[in-house]
């Protein structure tokens, strides 16, 4: 185990008191999870805590790994989080390893939201060149940006104007990624709201797969769009119309379930069942609504489906023009709650890594042997077990406005 | 808050050294994740991993609730660890809350697996009586044991003699239990080996539906049988043909995820389909393999399927009586590793309560208002945003022969 990665984790990890501690659903505005039980914990009691909360005794230990100095020294420039690790997986005696490096970003927006859109969007630009330079020099092969990460989050005002940061696919983010790309030799999958030209106009939710030769390989639009609290995202774009598509690119076959996509078991399965073996989650979620649910169901759909999964949520309290209500009685106000950061990857054997800061902009990066998918699927066998026969029946029944379910009433109910 | 249901947790909650201490993958041999975090954090930092840990930031705060004496002092008698707490829901305008008290009960076998087969299972029976009266006396509404609890998890040795624990729905087990039933006004779940004697001696692995009159209900048979580690359960009994009911209760709308029914997410979803309100997941699992996924699975299944869940594992290492193999090139033995059982309620929305301990006996009292699950369904609307259309489509294309997944290859793949 080296110890450069502990050291990269903790010397960007200090608990940020931050503008948005009062209103991210937190008490004590503690940075991370695991550094709070890291400081807290003797470390005997802190290794037996690993062990079931990251899953360290299904899966091996997520270790620590080093990174070359460029990468730690644009971290420190540009004070963004950075943490490394590395997933193994059992030699096998008839296939090589599969060992590919992935990182993720999350970062608030540059600008305040009254700025011109046209500024708020280069500055986003200006903000992340560093940090996928920072990739770049860490030698990741596939990294994943945030969910819309060219604007702010500003589905919760329901204001039609924010429309304009839409983009067709090969549209000024397309090209300002598609040169990193290939300077880097990198696969990058951009999240961005889209604008769908040919079809009248259309506004999708769309992550664009950008591969390492700076070509675009494809794209997914959303499939689950959410009506919940202030994700007033289904005012403006609809379900996607992309399938459950798995790209096969030169680091592996990989798919991008976006957003409140994780809350469905299913979209997480069709992702599986297409023969993905690493699935991002790019997202935008704030504290009080989902904090504990963030690992729950990222880790459920990497066990369930013998895949890794990489979590992306953006950080930092966005406020808007316009102030707003939330439908929840309380007074307007003008801001979405604090998104809490908090990306960070699981494997197929329930291990997963330290999450980022849920404060500072950050890159996590993991090592993952792509050869403990199948190992995953040998040992629990899930795929043969599942028995897709009785539920696509039930399936094709529950989608008929007559559908009746299988209940068993007891006889003596009303007795 | 009441303190008493606190104290309760604690009187009965001491770390016990153990006899299994030695061989259940722990380090340290604590009695659970949720005392072990309550004995070493101060009450500030306890309090915020709770929070994230427990989910109740997302839920409200899981309460302790007071239990009469009389359950209190069998818990004393009969050392079994006894605790109890409350979800709580909004109230509702045109709805009456429907809260009902639920119970799980995990427990060690009580005579060696030498014993005669007859007095293992009367000592069975013998042990869960004060339990089962504890429940009674507690008032609780619906009760669900662990999984084949008549008998040793003896699957791992492949030796057919174990049939001989089968019993018909109408057996012995369910005899006993009929009468607590109806003594209490209390619905029981008791998952036995069971004997189909109208189908040429079958063995299936069921879970008996008891109503509160002491009536059987119905029956319920395990989906989904493993091959991973000691779990040679295939070679006893094969996947169920019961598809997945609701059994309607007097105290709410119940179905049964048997063991290793909770690593499908659409088993789960098969009974969400069907209207459960609380699904249980009786189960024998073991620390090495499945700890930290413990948690994770039924949380999800709660989460995402808007219902209540309890879990239920046995307790202990149970030794038998000829040596083997697991298949794994280690040298043989005689044990299936610790039952860790950290029995649990998960809530629709993402809070848990603490568990059980991971080395006794115990009964975990939960109390619910089920109409939490159509609140969070309102609120999160899963349902109505999981397009089961899609999912119908592909399964369909899935379960044929020639399915061939969508994958988008890179066309610059091999440049």
């Amino acid at each position: 185990m080296e110890s450069d990665g502990e050291e990269i984790g903790r010397e960007n990890g200090k608990a940020q008191s931050s503008d948005n501690s009062s209103n991210d659903g937190s008490i004590c505005g503690f940075d991370s999870l695991h550094r709070l039980l890291h400081a807290s914990l003797n470390p005997q009691v802190f290794q037996e805590v690993n062990r079931l909360i990251l899953g360290l005794n299904c899966g091996r230990a997520v270790e620590p790994i080093y990174l070359p100095e460029p990468a730690k020294a644009l971290s420190s420039k540009h004070d963004f989080d950075l943490q490394a690790f590395c997933f193994n997986a059992d030699k096998e005696l008839l296939r090589e390893s599969r060992m590919v490096r992935v990182g993720l970003i999350q970062n608030s927006i540059a600008l305040p939201t009254t700025a011109p859109f046209g500024d708020q969007k280069r500055a986003i630009f200006q903000k992340l060149r560093p940090i996928i330079d920072a990739a770049g020099a860490a030698g990741v092969n596939i990294l994943c940006l945030q969910e819309a990460w060219t604007m702010p989050f500003a589905f919760c005002t329901r204001e039609k104007r924010w429309c304009e940061f839409a983009e067709p696919v090969d549209g000024e983010s397309t090209l300002f990624l598609q040169d990193l790309a290939k300077k880097y030799n990198m696969v990058i999958i951009s999240p961005i709201l889209e604008r769908d030209v040919k079809h009248g106009e259309t506004l999708w939710n769309t992550a664009v797969l950008i591969g390492n030769h700076g070509n675009v390989i494809g794209k997914h639009r959303k499939n689950h769009i959410p009506r919940v609290g202030d994700f007033n995202e289904s005012t403006y774009y609809m379900e996607g119309n992309t399938g459950h598509p798995v790209f096969e690119t030169a680091y592996g076959k990989i798919a991008v379930n976006i957003c409140y996509g994780r809350h469905h078991p299913l979209n997480w399965l069709a992702f599986g069942l297409n023969g993905a073996e690493i699935v991002f989650n790019p997202s935008a979620t704030v504290g009080e609504l989902s904090e504990p649910m963030w690992p729950i169901e990222a880790r459920n759909a990497a066990i369930a489906n013998s895949y890794f999964v990489g979590s992306v949520n953006r950080v930092g309290t966005e406020i808007f023009p316009n102030p707003f209500t939330s439908g929840d009685g309380k007074p307007q106000h003008a801001d979405f709650g604090h998104f809490y950061g908090s990306s960070h990857f699981s494997a197929p054997d329930a291990s997963c890594t330290p999450s980022l800061s849920r404060y500072k902009d950050g890159l996590i990066i993991s090592d993952m042997d792509l050869n403990l998918c199948r190992q995953l699927k040998d040992k629990w066998g899930f795929r043969m077990t599942a028995r897709y026969e009785l539920y696509t029946e039930l399936l094709a029944k529950y989608v008929k406005p007559d559908f009746e379910p299988q209940v068993i009433s007891d006889p003596l109910l009303h007795k």
